[in-house]
């Protein structure tokens, strides 16, 4: 999918609505049209940028300085308990439109919201192994 | 729970072992011990906030200006199909340490994890309402 076909290109440069709440210059946040919870709001990149290591440094700070303010503002609209602030990377990961964005989900508890933590512990010397390689790529 | 009592600042401050594998003057970044897929990493900032919206504009970007290197390097190192970027905030989120961090969770199709999107729609008028609201807030 390249720019032009792409719904939050259209999006952000207001070619197409949406119920915006914030904008910079470097992306514009609006409600989920499909929401998991009330007040679901995505922050979407005004640049075409697919993934998260796709986004420079420089533009992601400025994309992501205020996130917090914005997540603070969407709770305290719906008087959630709290939130989960989520960037899926890949179709495996569950991002659907490829274009960058990241999810404000409202939450309280029993949601039944982003279930399954199978969290476990790596055999002796495999955390140590994996670190290593992760080193060797940055 | 104070800064003195907190399991993450004890890592950031070196004082507990952990897994490192990146780090600068604001965050630190290391393997999850239990970690819900191989590669699964925390970026934790040094100074202690309890969630995002604690945490001042200028020091969140500090933090995560290099997050996309870190997943790409993460996510190459255990060859996973995609990945997430997730940070939760309150127990109703999935919060188990009060102290800011964000998951890099390597993922691949099927695995199980983060399952749960409930999405819907809303009923005439509910977003705009929902977005007056927060825009009140900001």
């Amino acid at each position: 999918m390249n720019s032009e076909d792409c719904i939050f290109c259209k999006i952000a440069a207001g070619e197409i609505p949406a119920v915006k709440i914030w904008e910079n210059d470097s992306a514009v946040a609006f409600l989920d049209i499909a929401p998991v919870s009330d007040g679901h709001t995505l922050i979407v990149s005004k640049q075409h940028y697919k993934t998260l290591d796709e986004c420079p440094p420089e533009y992601l700070a400025k994309m992501l300085s205020e996130v917090g303010k914005i997540a603070k503002a969407v709770t305290e609209a719906v008087d959630s308990e709290g939130y989960n602030f989520l960037c899926n990377n890949g179709r495996a990961a569950g991002q659907l439109v490829d274009h960058l964005h990241f999810h404000i989900i409202p939450r309280n508890q029993g949601d039944g919201i982003l279930k399954g933590w199978p969290s476990s512990e790596y055999p002796e010397g495999r955390a140590e192994e994996i670190a290593e390689k992760i080193k060797k790529n940055l």
